[in-house]
């Protein structure tokens, strides 16, 4: 893990560094979900980063910064998804070994991508303790560098990438709403909105079920989480202290949604923007819609953070 | 239906007619895609036009070309889906009236969309003859003009503005591959490439289970469509009079897919380009992975024809 305190200029120069492997994913628009939310939406679509999620970024800055020889001996995390992939991926890229700490509930078909991405799998426990006691393992045996998927200065710099590239394209806003779990996106984004738009507010949308972030922030001190139940499997992990750190400083305010509220706004997202998003994407378009006042007449930017999603598991067939 | 045959400046007049009212949707391209198929594609992103289908464009051109005293005595089309729902949303726009007869065997989804544009919706039994039996009812009865969902010049020429863009966006094509049902949109990109492209082969990717294009063209003269069976139910109208002439003389080849294929595409372009599309849509991509040896290195361009689906009633739950 980076020890440092990412700032704007990581932010930056994790820009620069990505840019001849991540996409630059479109801002999307929507004149009938617009209608149904009462403000004026616009959606960066890093579903359609390579991975099929914003964690390219992140995966990719802490990749390419390292020296060439660390790198040589490989990168290692514990995820139970896209961070997971997204290093496989940007390892496979840079040519060095990835090993990848994939817990018990983690959904198939993103194991199955960390598996195609030429990772090599390493199956633990469930729950934050045997995650990284299985990575702590790996990096004994491999000398592999530990990427962790948010609590890391490169990450959270990589992931602050997105809300740069939506704001060039979408112009001036007025909110940006971000899905909150470990707080990597989310403090990526603080940091680009505190140099870029300081008036812009953020907002993080976090599942009533795993809802740390939002007791961290109202307490004014780190909440451990405690048995997440949520259909949202990118944000079952708890705030991270950096990132807890940055999104204090930012006034980032929290808001709850049902994982119900989720489901029908990942719905919506599919039938009206033809556009396959996981729930923890879907969750920012839901707390849009469960605080229609508060945003009524406004321009938001939301990240859609990711795509990848069970085909034969959808959550309203459940 | 308008009676002259449609020709290219048919079609260019249909692209300013329609610029202010449809989008210029995007060309998408996948790496992963490119990969599996052999070849390079470019997808044209129709199922990302207002309607969720081409066919704004062709229903968007017959709408604004009607002279006012014409176009205030309303519209009506028979139309198992996205033809009805796009007519019913360019009536909208001209704020007039439409009158959609809607066949029993209709997709529940599209039927809804139909209704929420606004149309009078007239159920009717499934097959052609009560379909225009119906309509010729409510013309009569109306004076609404016929908007035929194929056999019209006006509509053919709409259709074929796709093909424009997909040109002016993806640079020169190889090969071209587009759905065909009744022919429409098959007819209008005909138009389109033996003026723009003369070079580039059109491809027709038609379900095997209702072959009736591939019979056509293969006799020489119009077989009637009898008993369509495909899970693609935007293509199980037989193929129309103008369309058949203008495909023929274009050379436009057959490519019949089976259903199973179908699916296994749509599947794939769910998966790895995150883009929701109909079984209509994805049988070209079909069509392109079932013919390896014949695209295997060329620029291939598709059209993603539509994104209507249920939601509850995915054809790989069946």
């Amino acid at each position: 893990m980076s020890a440092a305190v990412a700032n704007f200029d990581d932010v930056l120069a994790a820009a620069a560094r990505i840019a001849p492997h991540a996409c630059t994913t479109p801002v999307l628009r929507s004149r009938a979900l617009d209608g149904l939310a009462g403000c004026r939406l616009a959606f960066k679509a890093e579903h359609l980063q390579r991975g099929g999620a914003f964690k390219f970024r992140g995966a990719g800055n802490a990749v390419w910064a390292l020296p060439a020889a660390e790198a040589s001996r490989g990168v290692t995390t514990h995820s139970s998804g896209n961070h997971g992939g997204a290093l496989a991926l940007a390892a496979a890229g840079r040519g060095i070994r990835c090993h990848v700490v994939v817990p018990a509930d983690a959904v198939r078909s993103k194991l199955a991508a960390i598996a195609a991405y030429g990772a090599v799998v390493h199956r633990c426990a469930s729950g934050i303790a045997a995650r990284e006691a299985a990575c702590a393992q790996v990096v004994e045996a491999t000398g592999a560098r530990m990427v962790h998927p948010y609590a890391d200065a490169a990450v959270i710099a990589g992931q602050g990438t997105a809300a740069l590239e939506l704001l060039a394209a979408a112009g001036p806003l007025d909110a940006v709403v971000v899905p909150v779990g470990g707080g990597g996106l989310a403090a990526g984004t603080a940091l680009a909105l505190a140099a870029c738009a300081p008036q812009c507010r953020l907002y993080l949308a976090e599942p009533s079920g795993a809802a740390d972030a939002a007791a961290s922030l109202a307490r004014g001190e780190l909440v451990p989480a405690s048995a997440p139940d949520t259909v949202c499997d990118g944000l079952r992990a708890g705030l991270g202290g950096p990132g807890f750190g940055i999104l204090r400083r930012q006034g980032a305010e929290v808001l709850l949604v049902d994982d119900a509220d989720t489901v029908a706004a990942m719905r919506l997202l599919w039938q009206r923007m033809k556009q396959v998003v996981e729930p923890s994407a879907a969750i920012a378009f839901a707390a849009v819609l469960g605080a229609r006042e508060r945003f009524a007449g406004l321009r938001v930017g939301l990240v859609l953070s990711g795509g990848n999603v069970d085909l034969d598991a959808l959550p309203w067939a459940a």
